[in-house]
């Protein structure tokens, strides 16, 4: 098995990868198959080898809003699992059948424990994401701002 | 000179406080200087010791769009300073008279080449706080599709 191509993994050294693919693990997923609801508890971050996954928050108890669909191998969610207080901030749903890379937080941990430097590069990758994510955001609501201007202007 | 009480440097040994402050500066600013403009080099990190600091973007050329108000000694922002491509990706602006600790990028990066678990602590927290600014930023537009469905129920 190898390491799925992955931005969080971005930098590792051969050293990191062999002990990464210790703590992996495969899963298969159907379509519409939950991986985790929002609130949950994080006790893993999730990797996708093959199909996709949907991304997605509940307006009400009626009401789905979709943030994104991850379709492409090495895209990864779950990163709740990484950061206090572990817990999924997004639901998660397998759009097709699906086959993922799961990697548990605990062993995950120890092994940060022992390698600062892993641990390094991985939070360093984690906030490069966060960021990447946050500035998509923050591009929506200025488009909902704008959407509102041009509105209020005519 | 202490340093500020601060969520990045939240788990710092002694040690680690003690080399932060060789290369920490303070710096005073008068309300209205500008700190940085979205989409400049992003060459410092920002630590409010007292004051407020606004942090906005540009909607076009004529508007203004204000993200937050930083009041809080502790408070901190510039963070596009640690992440590549270094880039500011919003701007930043005196409120009322500001001191500011300022911490340098090379500087600091130097630092945690020589000790990754200096580095491990600081992108876990700084991850930490992309991730609860993205929460927050998801929420915001979370109102906005409420407000939506809200005005075609009508």
């Amino acid at each position: 098995m190898n390491l799925p191509s992955c931005q969080l993994f971005e930098g590792f050294s051969d050293g990191h990868c062999a002990c990464f693919l210790e703590f992996i693990e495969d899963m298969a997923c159907k379509k519409g198959d939950w991986l985790f609801k929002e609130g949950d508890t994080a006790d893993n971050l999730f990797c996708i080898k093959n199909g996709a996954v949907e991304l997605l928050t509940s307006l009400d108890d009626r009401v789905e809003l979709p943030i994104t669909i991850l379709r492409t191998e090495g895209n990864f969610f779950g990163t709740s699992a990484l950061i206090p207080p572990y817990t999924y901030s997004l639901s998660a749903r397998a759009f097709q059948d699906t086959t993922l890379a799961v990697i548990n937080r605990d062993k995950l941990m120890d092994r940060i424990n022992q390698d600062p430097e892993l641990g390094y590069i991985i939070m360093s990758n984690l906030a490069k994401t966060f960021l990447d994510r946050l500035k998509e955001t923050r591009q929506e609501i200025k488009i909902h701002f704008k959407s509102l201007i041009k509105v209020m202007q005519y």
